[in-house]
C-alpha cells in the first residue's frame, strides 16, 4: 500500500515540496541567500503557529502549574558572562595559513576550503594554526557608541530569561513550587556548520520550559517531564517506532546539569535530538543570585524557610519541530493508477484544515461554495476555497500539504443543503447536512487517529 | 460613575500595575536592566498573544485573500542596501567635545549630559561638533570572520521580508492581485531616545501586511485598509473617541510614498501613532528587481500582462497595541465605600478569560471548583483558580487585571450543579448550570459590547 522513501532523496523531495508549495523558502533567495537561512511561506507559517499554539496549549493553557513570559532577546550583557555562555560557549576553530579559511577542528571532515571549493582542508596543503576558541553569541551594540560598553548579544537561549524573572514572576502570580514558567521565542547560535534544511539554522525558535521544583522532587518530576515531552509528539500523530528517550551518558552531560535525555526521532540522516529534558539543578538561580546580589529563592510562608528550587527543563526548537511532523507525515501511497503524495498531518498541526470546492464552474455552485468557505473562515477554521481543475486534481493538491478535510458542493447541495466531506487518509467520503458541517468538522479534528 | 487619571499620573499607575500583577517587568532587572528593554510577564505574555492573534485572525485566516509569512530575521545585507535603509535609516548626531557624550541634534532638549547627568549639552559648556548620520540598524557578524563581508543587520521592519518573496508567494499559492502578504515577527531599530515605557523601544514586534493591487485599485483599497484598521480597533472596544486618523501632510510622507495616514490615540502623553496606513506604489518591488534582475511582477495569464503591483501596508506594533489595550481598558470606579480599578478588556483580549473560586474552602467546594478549572483548561479558556481570601477581594483581584467573568462555586453548586458567573463589567451575577457553563462562555466573549 505505501512506502517511505530513502535517506537522502526524502530530504530532497522535502525540500522541494517545501519551497513549491510554500512551506519553506530559501532567505533573500533573490539575492543569493544568507547561509543556512529560510522564511516560511503561507503554509510553513500556519503550520509553525500550529505547532507553537499545540505546544503552548499543553504546557501552559491546559495546566494549572505551568504560566508563560517573553522575555526579549537583547539583556544586559552580564546575563551570558553569568550563566556562562562569554567564556564556555564556544566552538573550537583553526586558520589555514594558505587559503585563509577558518574551519571548525572538530568537524574538519566537513569543512570546504574556500580556495578549492572541492577540496578538504589539507589538500590545499595549507599548515593549519592551532585550535582557538570561537564563541557563538552573535554580537551587537546598543546605543549611539560602539565600544566595549556598549556590547550586546543576541540571546543563544530563551531560558535565561525566564531565571532573571524568577522572583519577579513567582511573587507577581503567587505561584508556589513545583510550578512551571514557559517561553517561545527566537535564539540565535552563530553556527560554523549549520545544515540538513531548518534542523540546524543560526536563527531559529526556541520553545523552552523551566520547571521550579523543591529539590527532594526533582526525581518524579524529571520522570514526569520525560514522558510528557514523548507523548505530546505520539499524541500529534508522530510515529513512535520513530520516537526513542534516549539517556545522556555522564559524559554527555552539561556542566550544569546532573541527568539529560533527549526525545530523539529517526530522520532520513539518521536518529538526531528532537528535543532535550535537562535537570538543571540550582545551578542557574545560585549563579545569578550571587552576581546580582538578588536572591533568586522561594520563600514558603508555612515553614518560614528559604529555598533554591531545582529546575527540570524540556527544550526544543519550533522549527525542527515543524521539519519533523513534515518529514513524517510525509507518504507516498501506490494506488491503481497512480502514486499518491500525501501529509498525514494531525488535524491541529495541518496548515489547512479543510479545502472548499465547487464540483463545477457553474449552476451556482461556486456562490454557493464561497459561501460556505465564509461562514467557515468566520467560525477561524484555516479554509482553502478552490474551483479550478478536475475535483480529483483539487484533492490531490490538498493531500500533498495534509489538509484533512475537503468539501465539495455539488447537486445535492443546492437540492438539499448537504455537502461531501472527503477525509485525506481513508479517501472515504461522506454526506454532511451544510448545518452540521461546523460540528462534524470540530469532531473530526478532535477525534483523528493516525491510522 | 467613573473617571479617569490624569495624564502622567497614569502612566505611572499603568506602569506599576504591570509589574506588581505581572504584565510587562524591566528586562535585566537584578542587572540594572539595558536601556529601554521590558519583558512580558505571565499577564502580558497572554495580552500580546491575544493581540497577535486577533490581528492575524482578522486579517488572515478570515480573508480568502491575505496570506502570512515568517521571514528570518537576518536577511542578505544587499536587501537593505537597495531597500534604502543603509544608506537613508538614520537620524543626525552630534558628539559634545569636552564630555564626549553623542546626542540627537535633531532632539539636544531631550538628551543628557553624561559627564553631568542632570544637565543638558551645552550646560557642560562643550563645544558640539556638526552632525553626523547614525544608521538605525543593528550590526552583527555572521559565520566565523569579523569582517566587512560578514556585516549582517538586524531587520529595521518585516515588510522588506515580504518583498523578497514576493513571487515565492504568489507562485506558490497561485494568488492573483488583489492580494496581501501578512507577517508579524520582530523587528529592531537602536533608537537614541526610547521612551514611554513600551511605546518605543529597540526591541518591538511588528505586524504588517502588504496589499497588492492593480495600480489602477490604489485608491479604492487604501480606503478600505484604513477604515478597516481603524475598526479593527473599535471592534476589540477601543473607545472611538480616542482614535482618529489623521493623514499625513506632502512634508511628511517617506520617499516611497505618495499617501499616508496613521490611526492615532490618544495616549495620556498626548495623540500618538498607534498604526499607519501607507501607500508605497511600486518602489519595493521596482528597486529589488533592478538590483537583484528578478522581475517581481505578476503575469495575468488571461491578458498575458506583466505588471508590477502597487502596495498598500498597514502596519502597526503589537507591543504598542498591547500597551494601547492596557491604557484604553483602565479606569477606576467609585463605588459606595470603595475605589474599583478594573480594566475593561474585550474578553478576546484578557489574559485571563475566566476566576474559578470555590466560595469558602470546605463542603468539598475547592475539589469541584478544580474540578471545573479544569475542564475549563482542557476547552482552552485561559482559567485562573483562586481559592484565596474573601470572595470580594479575588473579584477585586482579578477585575485588576481584567478577567471578564469569575465563576463561584457555592453550596448550590453543590446540591444542584449550578454555579454563580459574575460579570466584571456591570458586576451583575448569574446562575448558570454547569453542564452550560462551556457554552455560556463562548457566547458571552462572543457578544460582549463596551459599556
Amino acid at each position: 500500500m505505501s512506502k517511505q522513501k530513502q535517506a537522502a532523496p526524502l530530504m530532497e523531495t522535502i525540500v522541494s515540496l517545501c519551497k513549491r508549495r510554500g512551506f519553506i523558502f530559501q532567505a533573500s533567495e533573490i539575492y543569493g541567500g544568507i547561509g543556512n537561512t529560510y522564511d516560511y511561506g503561507p503554509l510553513g507559517v500556519e503550520l509553525k503557529r500550529r505547532v507553537k499554539e499545540a505546544w503552548w496549549s499543553r504546557t501552559v493553557t491546559e495546566r494549572a502549574d505551568v504560566v508563560g513570559l517573553d522575555s526579549a532577546i537583547l539583556q544586559n550583557p552580564k546575563v551570558w558572562e553569568v550563566s556562562g555562555h562569554v567564556g564556555g560557549f564556544t566552538d573550537p576553530m583553526v586558520d589555514c595559513k594558505t587559503c585563509k579559511g577558518r574551519f571548525r577542528a572538530d568537524k574538519l571532515e566537513d569543512a570546504r576550503c574556500p580556495e578549492k571549493p572541492s577540496k578538504i582542508p589539507g589538500e590545499c596543503h595549507g599548515e593549519l594554526t592551532e585550535p582557538r576558541s570561537f564563541n557563538l553569541m552573535f554580537k551587537t551594540n546598543v546605543g549611539p557608541v560602539e565600544d566595549s560598553g556598549s556590547i550586546a548579544y543576541l540571546r543563544p537561549e530563551t531560558a535565561q530569561g525566564i531565571f532573571l524573572n524568577f522572583l519577579n514572576v513567582q511573587q507577581s502570580a503567587r505561584l508556589k513550587p513545583p510550578f512551571g514558567i514557559a517561553q517561545i521565542g527566537k535564539s540565535f547560535r552563530n553556527e560554523i556548520t549549520p545544515g540538513n534544511f531548518v534542523f540546524r539554522t543560526r536563527e531559529f525558535e526556541q520553545a523552552e520550559m523551566e520547571f521550579f521544583v523543591p529539590p527532594a522532587e526533582n526525581d518524579k518530576w524529571y520522570d514526569f517531564w520525560r514522558n510528557e515531552r514523548f507523548r505530546w509528539y505520539s499524541d500529534l500523530g508522530i510515529r513512535e517506532e520513530k520516537l526513542r528517550l534516549r539517556d545522556h551518558d555522564a559524559d554527555e552531560l552539561s556542566h550544569y546539569s546532573n541527568a539529560t535525555c533527549d526525545v530523539e526521532y529517526e530522520y532520513p540522516f539518521g536518529w538526531g535530538e528532537l528535543e532535550g529534558i535537562a535537570c538543571r539543578t540550582d545551578f542557574d538561580l545560585k549563579r545569578h543570585s550571587e552576581a546580582s546580589g538578588t536572591r533568586l529563592e522561594y520563600f514558603d510562608p508555612q515553614t518560614k524557610e528559604h529555598y533554591m528550587p531545582y529546575v527540570i527543563e524540556p527544550a526544543g526548537g519550533i522549527d525542527r519541530m515543524a521539519l519533523t511532523f513534515l518529514i513524517d507525515a510525509y507518504d507516498e501511497e501506490e494506488l491503481e493508477k497512480e502514486t499518491r503524495t500525501v501529509l498525514h498531518f494531525h488535524p491541529e498541526i495541518a496548515p489547512t484544515t479543510v479545502g472548499v470546492f465547487p464540483l463545477v464552474k457553474k449552476d451556482g455552485m461556486p456562490e454557493k461554495a464561497q459561501e460556505i468557505a465564509k461562514e467557515l473562515r468566520r467560525a477561524r477554521f484555516s479554509t482553502f476555497y478552490d474551483e479550478k481543475a478536475a475535483i480529483g486534481r483539487r484533492y490531490r493538491r490538498q493531500d500533498e500539504v495534509g489538509t484533512p478535510y475537503c468539501v465539495t458542493i455539488d447537486g445535492d447541495t443546492m437540492a438539499e443543503d448537504v455537502v461531501t466531506v472527503r477525509d485525506r487518509d481513508s479517501m472515504e467520503q461522506e454526506r454532511v447536512p451544510v448545518a452540521e458541517l461546523r460540528g462534524w468538522l470540530d469532531e473530526a479534528v478532535r477525534n483523528w487517529k493516525r491510522g
